[in-house]
């Protein structure tokens, strides 16, 4: 069955947005069917979501088969499937026009969606400034500075994992929330500034855990920020009772805390935990039921139309998007203190270093040293990132989770190498602070590890097709998010042993990594291929002359 | 003729990037031949470049007619183009293989370009700290404080240039450089920290600018960035002699500008200019001879095959990706301040406000005030570059430049609303500082209304399609972007009139501008009705009464 498919959404006025597109599709039997498809992201990969117009998107998946891939060509689509009947149009929904609303300012905007990205990255970070302008001082790092540190860094953490929780809850809205008008982008606009105290609310209750006026405005603003987003949905959402019902929680759960925090304020702090911690606290507790109890059947059709929940998985496209704007801004991070802080100042430079530029400047030797390492350390890990979702297809929870614990450490990475450069005038204490630095450096390389792990566990449901079948992309894949866990392990043994030069260890460590990225290729060929001779010589047999040729691995791209 | 296009490279293993694509295109003659397609960014359109494999972009446009847009069913390839014949392939360019390039890591890579531009907008706004962190209380607003605000202000202007110009540079070379691989990625990690030194060594060229080494710092910084690009493009690209004449324009100049330095640096500072005018000054050469000789043939075929040259627009996609990311930061700027400095301590608490936590926060009120005023103006700036961009097609190098200006002096707007706040309580002062608001203000959003009439005067090609024909969107867009010069002319005029109530009619301004946003559409429907009622009733005709009736302008989406 011939199959036409006119995709008008797509290369269509408004641009080509590869968020959602809408499809009119002829069948050659004459039957005609609109269909809104939704696309993962960037992945190419399709899945139809069933007929529905106007931005409202059901999740039924209408597939349309291979047919549409011997029209476009796209491997991807090679799967054999088979072709179900089109279900009818749903109530307020005309009948393929095949062209893009109108009048009423209506268009996608994946563009809208990564400022909403940017923004949120900016803000789940913003607690990291308080930690890496704490002064320390080698001489002065005693208790009270340390616990300090330790206090400010467990605000950026749960601010971190507040904003990360907001980020994500944003992500499944306009999953659901088709197409964006004006309304709905000032909307979001509004959104976005109300997220944007939660983390100065937040610092507010640290500092003062008894009064209730902390606790107040932080559940003000979850509230404020449930509002919007009930506002948005009423706007494009189909079975709003549904969306309703799980946005509400948090702002129903934060009214409660806002009420207990004028007598109780303890009751207050477990409700607030609550909304922070419900969505993986769900997602264990129906892991946990799925154990016991069994697989469990499909949820009705009438409730498969619409799966707004806390299980689905995120749109890599938004994955990508926050995980990058993080990734800029902890690599500059130290060069805005530079730019704002280290430029000497004239009069110094006459009367301390007698008119020396060069002297004055060497006086902030540290400060430079630990931005080479802190923007080359986090640009790697960018680009280990990078590598890993260009073979990832869809990015499950697990996964989001993952990637957020591995961000919330890449955020550490600045305060790491800006103590191992101040510390390193002190030979007795920068041991520790080589060693912090080494764990927080694997921490933040091994979570991503874990990421392709999981992938792996779920291969044809998370990777690209082409790279599903191992061989030499695997071992690049490999290779790529290993080497920064190895080489952390490996300086963090070295300082056990030769604790005296565990400064000169971990520039060693930093020097070397990059250039091992650089031939990682090569390196990854040249130990493929002395696994082989390996093998050949192990295992003589009459085909062994096969294997000096180049063994059949998959050739698909990194 | 009917054409089947195989969008391989489309949805491939590799994901969908909307920014290239390969294509093998099967002509109903029996004739393959394979080209890269340039999409343009998220619009759509495409334009087609000719025959070049794995990586190598010429940009013959080797238009393919409308044949295409027929299977695919966009309506934006509706214009008839006549197909020319297929060019021959390239010299190291095997014929259509219809599969991604494989075993090298090739991937096409928006989102390296995505997080270039993340790490730009980064840096080249890292200069408006130092002027909002300057202390200025009213009390002291003295001569040395003006001129230490001023020199900061010309600091953050000239690095948004300088970095801006770099930037341009990038976004030039990548749109040459077809595909990128692991090595391009690192290389491209490379220039970018490089560029992130920018700012610094310019601030210490302004605070000692007799003293060589700020010169040569700057120097060594721009040559390494032309090292990097140079590397990056004997990778990629065709007609590496070419390209290498433009990269080597600066970094020679600059190799100039260091070897002056050291015995006469006034020239030094006049060729460090050149290369950050450059772009500007040639741009507005040619245009003057254009007018005085009148308009060029088109060059010959051999140097068509490649113009990477100043000319060329920009690509639209990365326009956006760098005026997002400089609104995100300008929005969020002094939320980072107040999260990190105005967390009262429990102590002052105790002492000077007698534990009230309200009356702690509210000596930063105007902070808070500041914030929000200059979230809201970013904000709402951000949805009219949104919008504009919606209807564009194509960014010229006009439009680009009247974009850099734009987004200088968004970043100033924190600034401006930290004075107008600070200087509230002192009815003399305000004045001056309302009136510097309103001009910031004035002069960012009317470069942006700047840019939509550039547009309009090429409208067949930096508009889509949608939007050529005027009407009732023309209007939206139109009353959009007249919003924030409108408001802010009437607030200093009558901050002429009213000049005691200054304060007060900045922040009306404020609250009433928002609004109007969002009644926006419906405001100029009314005004539209209006319009047509008098004219209606100054020219009565038989036909006078379809003026009641919705006129037919073209109803596009916005």
């Amino acid at each position: 069955m011939i199959l036409v498919t006119a995709r008008s959404g797509f290369t269509g006025a408004l641009g080509w947005q590869p968020l959602r597109s809408k499809e009119v599709t002829r069948w050659s039997d004459g039957r005609s069917s609109s269909s809104l498809s939704w696309w993962e992201g960037a992945s190419g990969d399709r899945r139809f979501a069933g007929a529905e117009e106007r931005g409202i998107t059901s999740k039924v998946l209408w597939k349309m088969g291979g047919m549409t891939s011997r029209v476009s060509g796209g491997p991807a689509m090679s799967r054999p499937q088979t072709p179900e009947p089109a279900r009818p149009a749903q109530e307020d929904s005309p009948t393929g026009t095949g062209g893009e609303d109108t009048g009423d300012g209506i268009q996608h905007s994946h563009r809208m969606l990564s400022f909403s990205d940017a923004l949120l990255s900016i803000i789940a970070t913003v607690m990291i400034l308080p930690v890496t302008h704490t002064e320390i001082s080698p001489e002065q790092f005693d208790k009270s500075l340390q616990k300090l540190l330790a206090t400010r860094i467990a605000v950026y953490l749960m601010t971190f994992l507040i904003v990360t929780v907001a980020w994500a809850a944003h992500t499944r809205l306009f999953q659901v929330v088709g197409k964006i008008d004006d309304t709905l982008a000032l909307l979001n606009l509004a959104c976005m500034m109300t997220i944007t105290f939660l983390p100065f609310t937040f610092s507010l209750m640290v500092t003062f855990p008894e009064v209730p006026l902390g606790i107040f405005l932080f559940c003000m603003c979850v509230i404020a920020i449930g509002a919007v987003q009930i506002e948005c949905s009423a706007h494009r959402a189909l079975y709003r009772q549904h969306i309703l019902g799980i946005v509400l929680r948090g702002p129903a759960l934060c009214f409660a805390a806002a009420g207990f925090s004028l007598f109780f304020y303890p009751l207050s702090y477990l409700l607030m935990a609550t909304v922070i911690f419900l969505p993986y606290v769900s997602k264990a507790c129906s892991w946990c039921k799925g154990r016991l109890v069994g697989p469990q059947e499909p949820p009705a059709h009438s409730v498969e139309f619409f799966t707004f929940d806390l299980h689905e998985p995120l749109s890599k496209e938004r994955v990508e998007a926050f995980s990058d704007g993080v990734y800029a801004i902890v690599a500059t991070l130290l060069i805005l203190d530079i730019c704002e802080d280290n430029v000497p100042d004239s009069k110094d430079v006459k009367e301390k270093f007698h008119g020396s530029l060069v002297a004055a400047l060497s006086v902030y030797g540290p400060h430079f040293l630990a931005y080479f390492g802190s923007f080359a350390t986090v640009g790697l890990l960018w680009f280990a990132h990078h590598s890993l979702f260009l073979h990832i297809r869809k990015a499950t929870q697990s996964m989001g989770l993952l990637n957020t614990l591995s961000l919330a450490f890449v955020g550490g990475l600045p305060l790491a190498y800006q103590q191992t450069s101040a510390f390193a005038q002190r030979p007795h204490d920068e041991l520790e602070s080589v060693r912090v630095s080494c764990a927080i450096i694997f921490f933040a390389s091994i979570f991503q590890f874990a990421i392709w792990t999981t992938a792996l566990l779920r291969e044809e449901e998370t990777l690209q097709p082409s790279a599903r079948f191992g061989g030499q992309e695997h071992a690049f894949m490999f290779a790529k998010l290993a080497l920064y866990p190895c080489a952390s392990l490996l300086a963090f043994a070295a300082t056990c042993f030769l604790s005296r030069f565990s400064t000169a260890i971990f520039h060693l460590t930093q020097i070397a990594v990059p250039f091992t990225f650089l031939l990682l290729r090569l390196l990854v060929r040249l130990a493929l291929a002395v696994l082989r001779a390996l093998r050949g010589l192990a295992l003589p047999t009459p085909g062994a002359e096969d294997c000096t040729t180049r063994s059949p691995l998959l050739p698909s791209p990194c």
